[in-house]
């Protein structure tokens, strides 16, 4: 299965200039958990709902230009690619978020909540569940 | 397997009073999503991540006490409960998070997180996704 049948597209972008609390509105609005920040069509760095805490913490004004607090080396994977790829990369990386590119342009966004519905994933959680709990046992026995 | 093998122990909880801040503060400090708020070990409600960002984009001071802004119908679920339990709560209520008690005390937070570790969640969504490649398949067949 390829990246580009599971990422969410288009990608939500906003220019780097946004302010930091407009971001959140987005994320809120959306029901996202990151922005892309684009100039000209150029990938310039990402936010997350965690950059965003971060900058409470660090008591940021919240009027500021989001490049300000972004991401700026984001990790990035082809439509093309497979899901398998994309999955290695989360896991390398420890991120929910890919960028996800075609052609040198910006496709959308894979994040590990796209890569399996809500639903499928704890679906699949519960089999783990129950594999883990067999598995445990064989070992306990 | 019980929801106490895979809770994290004890509960990272503040006083109602304590700033959205410093919530935010500890998030970032303890790397965890949720912090559960106690007035006398009683259970007053709980802030996520998200709460903070929706805190931003509605411009609240952060400098107010969590309560403000906190989560007060909690989802809970006892220690001595199967794990298949949480993971119906997790897909009814649609949240990543539960609190876990114990004969009536707070006895840590169980979230999807906690539920697999990164590791072994994403090594079952390679297996998930390939399975899910070999069903379309088989219906594209």
């Amino acid at each position: 299965m390829k990246v580009k049948s599971l990422a969410s597209t288009p990608a939500v972008t906003a220019p780097p200039e946004t302010p930091i609390r407009e971001i959140a509105a987005i994320m809120v609005r959306r029901r996202i958990g990151l922005v892309v920040l684009t100039r000209s069509e150029e990938l310039v760095g990402v936010i997350s709902e965690r950059d965003i805490v971060r900058a409470v913490a660090q008591d940021i004004d919240m009027a500021k230009p989001a490049e300000t607090i972004a991401t700026r080396h984001v990790v990035t994977i082809d439509a093309e690619a497979d899901i398998k790829e994309a999955v290695a990369l989360f896991r390398r990386h420890n991120i929910r978020h890919l960028v996800v590119v075609n052609k040198g342009q910006i496709y959308g966004v894979l994040s590990i909540r796209d890569l399996v519905r809500e639903k499928e994933l704890l679906a699949g959680l519960e089999e783990y569940a129950t594999v883990q709990a067999d598995a445990l046992w064989i070992v306990g026995d």
